[in-house]
């Protein structure tokens, strides 16, 4: 088999999401979705998109879209870029920020994508070792390296970096990019879009799918200067001049002109998360200070692999990985305080 | 300049797409897109997915969305691979498919898109010489290679290939996969898909921008047997795991469901076009036989760029490109009956 495919292609292993199930018969809290709708506001804006002009090309720009998020960002729209969800996103940041002969950093417990798109491109990496309890070791990024990556909050930890280690990273590396990818920024850290103006080698990544509501809709951003932005849009436009269909433009435009519905949702959230993060400690568990919409838990008494099974049995998805350091660890994304209820009814059943 | 960029990003030259004028003042017949609206079985499902699920990732398989595909054209769902955009779909395929060191074929006058990838994913190819009719040269790309591109009608030119041609180029590069671009062969051409089960090199792209009248929703397809369907799996789960947001999953599937009005509406196009063609001969113009959904035609005493620049002070966008063998040559949309008599009224005022 593998027949008549590239040589690049022979040797991947692409990463596996998160499972969909097609029915809606579980509590969902495996993919860190938003519990809550997208706001009213996004929803009828697409409504209104769903019309004859879907006839015609979207504007391949994204140019209204680019002023809105630019406007709430405190950007210029020439500072912003759009694309297909954040992991599109950071798959061309690969693209146009790194090379094959000079070595990537990254934590060796982040999100699973990144080595993923360092294969596909072919891009040599190396994986720093978090602290035992987590933490990134900031000088273990000041080595020489042809590139940093780093989630703010960190998955599926949950734990944020400060901005002044951020600042330290980027200063300690002029000439590479350094890539923060801010997926979960929204739900309490600090984000390094206001540090965009004085470093020219950063690069933030953000995303509509979690604390927007919006995962079934595609929207990532990078942020950066102006430089940064037109590689990406050179890699962009020698990939997919339209990567954003004209009912995503329409219904991000609306999400991000409800700012309170979002603060309102996401308040919840965090706070739903920090009652739960309590009483788990009650069961026993360690729970990571999370920044995120989820909390990384571990028990001393009960692995992660039969809590996992046994909250599937009893109709809860949670996500776990077979990886070294985290194998006893479950991430959970943080639902309603309905979901967290009755979560904590099962893994203290579980744990007793 | 060019800091930080990826030296292989350094090198390229993007894409141009068709312009996108953000006013709806002109008459459109530049992108070859649809003159009549999307199928309302594409918008109602379109507005009923425009709700609370969307704060779910959708299904990154897209697994209904194929098997209604799979059944329009007669294969296997695990034979169909759905992409955002058959630009992204191609762009996958040149990943999937061609590697550096074995040269690629496509003509010299074909989509603009094909050297770019090709330079995106470093590969090298051969333009091969159309012949001076445009006709496709079969058996010039029977020459050793690494893989064939062809888009069946060609586009800028609008003619077809014959399937026995196809054929013969499929049977003469036993070890390379042959691509066909079918995004115009709903006006007009024989699809390659009834080939697919005796050919394990060959890989059809369509996509629903052009005959089901949704180039604003970017869903397009790749249709092959099941080994080169899992390459782009590979690649495609390497690259973004959720390329199709939930909105363009239910428009996609709606259209699908609707032949009656994509076989009403093609027809239409087929019966304007062939007028149009008819009237433009009588004004003097060469007019390429076409197969698709736009004309390709040439003036012999009219320069293309006077032409262009007369019909956009007139209110009507066509494309033209300012490239060797095609300079003299305008690429006009099918519109409207109404719009065509537009372009006819103005083409004949510019050429008296």
């Amino acid at each position: 088999m593998k027949e008549f495919w590239s040589s690049r292609i022979r040797g991947l292993t692409p990463y596996t999401p998160g499972e969909q199930p097609r029915e809606r018969k579980f509590i969902k809290l495996n993919t860190n979705e938003n519990p809550y709708p997208p706001s009213p506001m996004a929803l009828s804006a697409i409504r209104a998109a769903a019309d004859e002009p879907l006839r015609l090309y979207p504007d391949p720009d994204c140019t209204q879209l680019r002023e809105v998020m630019a406007a709430t960002c405190g950007l210029k729209p020439s500072q912003v870029f759009v694309g297909n969800g954040s992991d599109e996103v950071l798959a061309l940041c690969f693209q146009a920020f790194f090379d094959p002969d000079r070595i990537l950093l990254f934590p060796d417990v982040t999100y699973s994508f990144y080595p993923v798109f360092a294969a596909l491109y072919g891009l040599q990496y190396r994986q720093v070792p978090l602290d035992e309890g987590f933490g990134v070791p900031v000088e273990s990024f000041l080595a020489p390296n042809g590139g940093v990556v780093l989630a703010n909050p960190n998955a599926p930890t949950g734990r944020a970096l400060s901005l002044c280690a951020i600042r330290r990273i980027l200063e300690g590396n002029p000439g590479a990019v350094v890539l923060v990818d801010e997926a979960y920024v929204d739900f309490g850290a600090e984000s390094a879009v206001e540090l965009i103006d004085r470093y020219p080698n950063l690069v933030v990544v953000q995303t509509l799918s979690k604390s927007r509501s919006l995962a079934g809709l595609r929207v990532g951003f990078a942020l950066a200067q102006e430089n940064l932005i037109a590689a990406l849009n050179c890699v962009k436009n020698s990939f997919n001049s339209y990567p954003l269909d004209r009912l995503a433009l329409a219904g991000a435009e609306g999400a991000l002109r409800d700012p309170d519905y979002f603060r309102t949702t996401t308040a919840q959230i965090i706070a739903t998360r920090d009652r739960t993060a309590a009483r788990l400690k009650t069961l026993g568990f360690d729970v990571c200070e999370s920044a995120s919409n989820f909390l990384f838990i571990a028990h001393p008494k009960a692995p992660a692999k039969v809590l996992l099974d046994g909250l599937r049995e009893r109709g809860i998805l949670v996500r776990w990985w077979d990886q070294p350091r985290i194998r006893n660890h479950l991430r959970v994304s943080v639902g309603t305080q309905t979901e967290m209820d009755a979560l904590y009814d099962a893994l203290s059943e579980l744990v007793r």
